[in-house]
C-alpha cells in the first residue's frame, strides 16, 4: 500500500488555540484512493524547520502533501523549504503572474508587491488552479512518488485537493479501496476485551484493528485494504465474523455514529414503547442521555431525580419505611423507585439507580462506588449491583451506561 | 527559549474522524513555563516509525512530550518503541506492578495478563503515577534535556501534566515567572466580548490575553511573565481589572476550575438554601451539572424532566388548561414548572426550562430555538425568553448555561 505523510505548515498550528483540521479531509480523500496516511506533522513558519522536515518526508514517503504557507508574506515559507529541500530553485511563471493579475483584477483589489511570491513555481512543479484564492498549489514527481503544496484556507484547500490533486495522484497510486467495520461494545473492560479479541485480530495485518475506550464504551474498528470492494468486503468478514461471535450481545452497535441511546430509541420506536427515569445518583444523567437524539419525546416520558429520601417517598413512592429498613441505597429502593417511575409516567419500561457516587458516603457493605440499578418491566423488576472504581465523574458516567444497557439488552430480547 | 515537540500516539488519529486535542493543553501548559512547542506529530501504532521519531526528536530538542500508547494492548508501543529509541531496556518495575495490582482491587475488576505491560518502566525513567486510570507516566532525562510519556485519556493526561510533569519541567527550564488571571464569563457572545474588552488587550503583548469559547461559557487567561511574581502580578492588574471593570456581573468566578455549577453550590451553602429543576427542552441536563460537584446533596432537592404535557401536570400541577390556552412551550408554563417544582421539593428556588430544542416543533411566534427558563424564588417568579440558534446540542447546552446563570445571579444579588 502506498503511504503518505501530511505536514500542515503555520506557528498558529503551534498554538493552545488551534488545532490542525485541514489534514482530516486530507486524510479522507486518500483513503478513498487506497493511500494511508502513516504520519502528521506541524511544523511553525521556520524555514530550516520545515526544510529539514520536507527532506526526511519525501525520502520515506511516497506522497507528501504540505498544507498552508503559500501566502504572500515573509512568513509564508513553504515554496523556499520545498525548493531548499530537494535542491531545486523556484522560478517566476509568467503564466502564473498573470493568474494573479487577473484575479486581483476580478476581485477589484489593488495587488501588493509581495503577492507575486505566489507566482514562483519550485522547478518542475505544476501549478494546481486556485478559484478560490489567490495562492496557486503546486504538484510534484519525487523519486518515492509525489510532492503537492496546498492553500492553507479549507475553502481553497478543500477543492484544489479534491479536484486537483486526486486526479493526479491516481496516476502514482495502484488502484485499491479501504473498507471499515465497526463495533460499538459495552459491559466489559477495555483489556478483557483485548484479552478476548486479540488472538483474532493479531493475526492479521490487513484489516487493521483500533481499540478505542471511554467509560463503559468501547470501540473496535477493522480497516481493510483490497483491490477490489469485494475483496476488502472479505476480509472484514474473516476477522469481523469471529469477532462478532465472540463479543456477543455486548455489541450494542456495528454502526459508528450510533450511540447507546441512540440504539434504545431506535427498539423503543419499533416496539412501539416508552421509557422512564427515576435517578438518584445519576443525578440527571440517564435522562440527559435519553434526551439527547432528535424526536425523543416519542419515547422518553420523564425523569426523576429524586436525590433526598424524601422526594423517593413523595414523588415515586417509595415506602419510607423501606428506606429506613434497607437505606436509600439498596436493592428494595432500587426496585421501588423504577417501579414508581413506571407506574406514575405511565411508560412500558422506567429505570432506576441509588448509589454512592462519591468520594464520601458509603457503608461497610457497600462503599463508595456502589451502585443499584432497576429495570421495571411489564413482567418483573430486575436489579443489578454494581461496584465502580474511580472517582465520581467515572461511578455517575458508568453507571448511567450501565442503566442504559440493562435496558437495551432487555429490549433486543423483547 | 527551550523547544518542545509532541508527539501523540495512535493510528485512530491518522484517521479522517479524529484529531490530537491533547496536544492543545501539554502547549498550554508548557507555555506557562516558557517553552516553546515548535513541532507537533501524530504517528500510529507503528513501533518502528515512533522509534525513528523518538530518536530524531530527542536530538533536536530540549523537551520531548509523548501522548498516548500506553495501554495494555499488543498496539501500546510507547515504551517499546523509547526503549529502543534510546538503546535501552524495558524492565519490570515490582512497585508498579503493586500499584497495578492495588488499582485493579480498588476498581474490583480482575487484572488480566496483558496489564502487566504497563508496569514495565525504561531504564532510567521515573513513574509518573496516574490516580485515573491504570498506565502510568513515564519521566527521564535525555542530553539536552527531558522526555515524558503521558497516557492518551484527557481526564488521566491533564492532572498528571499539569500536578506531575510540570514540576518536573522546572528544573530543566531557566526560572521566570509566569502568573495567570482567569476570568470565567457567561451572558454574552464570544464576539461581543471580543469588541469589548480587545482595546484593553491588544495594547499589551506581555500579558498575552487568550479568548476560549465553549457553547454560553467563556474564557479570558491574561498569562505575565516576569522576573519576579510581583513584576508579574502588577502587569495582571493594569490589564485585569479594566477588563473585570467592562465585563461587570458577566465574569461568574475568577477561579479557571471553577465551572458555574460549582459557584451556584458555593453560594447555596453560603446562604444555606436549596434548589431544584423543572425540566422540558433540557431534558436532565441541568439536574446533571447541578449533581456534578460532590456533596450536592447539600443543595440539590430534586429534578423532574416531564417530557410530556401529562406529566408537567400530573407531576409538578401544571394546570391542563393553561397549556391548552397557552401551549407546553410558554412563559404561563415556565412559570407554573418552576413553581410546582419549588412547592413539590422544598426548594428555596427551582428552575424550569421548556422550549423547542429542535430540529423539528416550533410556532411562527416561538421557532425551534425558542426556550423559556424560568425561576421560581421566595419573593417572586421570574422567566425569560431565549432564541438560539444552531443545533438541538447547542440549544440544550445553552439553555442548561442560562437557566444555571439566571440563579447563579439572583444568588449574587441575595
Amino acid at each position: 500500500m502506498k503511504s503518505a505523510e501530511i505536514i500542515a505548515v503555520g506557528s498558529e498550528l503551534l498554538t493552545p488555540q488551534r488545532v490542525d483540521t485541514n489534514s482530516l479531509y486530507v486524510t479522507e480523500q486518500l483513503n478513498l484512493l487506497g493511500v494511508e496516511v502513516v504520519r502528521k506533522q506541524v511544523i511553525g513558519d521556520d524555514r530550516d524547520r520545515l526544510t529539514e522536515a520536507i527532506r526526511v518526508a519525501v525520502d520515506r514517503s511516497h506522497i507528501v502533501v504540505l498544507i498552508g504557507g503559500l501566502g504572500p508574506t515573509e512568513d509564508d515559507v513553504t515554496r523556499d523549504a520545498v525548493a531548499a529541500a530537494l535542491g531545486r530553485t523556484l522560478r517566476l511563471s509568467l503564466e502564473q503572474e498573470s493568474v494573479l493579475i487577473a484575479r486581483f483584477r476580478q476581485i477589484n483589489r489593488p495587488m501588493a508587491k509581495n503577492n507575486l511570491r505566489q507566482a514562483y513555481l519550485v522547478e518542475g512543479a505544476e501549478a494546481l488552479p486556485n478559484p478560490h484564492g489567490t495562492a496557486p498549489g503546486q504538484y510534484m514527481s519525487t523519486n518515492r512518488g509525489a510532492l503537492a503544496m496546498l492553500p492553507g484556507p479549507p475553502r481553497e484547500m478543500k477543492p484544489m485537493m479534491k479536484e486537483q490533486l486526486l486526479p493526479r495522484l491516481r496516476h502514482v497510486v495502484p488502484p485499491s479501496v479501504i473498507r471499515v467495520r465497526n463495533f460499538r461494545v459495552t459491559g466489559i473492560g477495555e483489556s478483557d476485551l483485548d484479552t478476548l479479541i486479540a488472538p483474532v485480530y493479531t493475526k492479521y495485518t490487513n484489516p487493521a484493528t483500533t481499540v478505542l475506550s471511554a467509560p463503559g464504551d468501547l470501540f473496535v474498528q477493522l480497516r481493510a485494504t483490497g483491490s477490489t470492494e469485494k475483496e476488502a468486503d472479505a476480509l472484514l468478514r474473516e476477522v469481523g465474523n469471529p469477532i462478532a461471535e465472540l463479543l456477543g450481545e455486548k455489541v450494542y452497535s456495528e454502526n459508528a455514529d450510533e450511540p447507546l441511546e441512540a440504539v434504545i430509541g431506535r427498539l423503543l420506536r419499533k416496539q412501539i414503547a416508552t421509557v422512564s427515569a427515576a435517578e438518584s445518583c445519576t443525578g440527571g444523567l440517564i435522562a440527559g442521555r435519553l434526551t439527547e437524539q432528535a424526536g425523543s419525546s416519542d419515547f422518553f416520558l420523564a425523569g426523576y431525580v429524586t436525590y433526598s429520601d424524601d422526594q423517593k417517598t413523595k414523588v415515586l413512592n417509595v415506602p419510607a419505611d423501606v428506606i429506613a429498613k434497607h437505606s436509600a441505597v439498596s436493592e428494595a429502593v432500587a426496585t421501588a423507585m423504577a417501579e414508581g417511575a413506571r407506574k406514575l409516567s405511565g411508560s412500558t419500561y422506567a429505570v432506576s439507580t441509588t448509589g454512592y457516587a462519591g468520594p464520601t458516603g458509603g457503608t461497610d457493605y457497600d462503599p463508595v462506588g456502589t451502585v443499584y440499578i432497576g429495570l421495571a418491566a411489564p413482567a418483573k423488576t430486575e436489579v443489578v449491583r454494581a461496584r465502580y472504581g474511580g472517582d465520581r465523574y467515572r461511578t455517575r458516567a458508568l453507571a448511567t451506561q450501565a442503566a442504559l444497557d440493562l435496558l437495551r439488552r432487555r429490549l433486543f430480547k423483547a
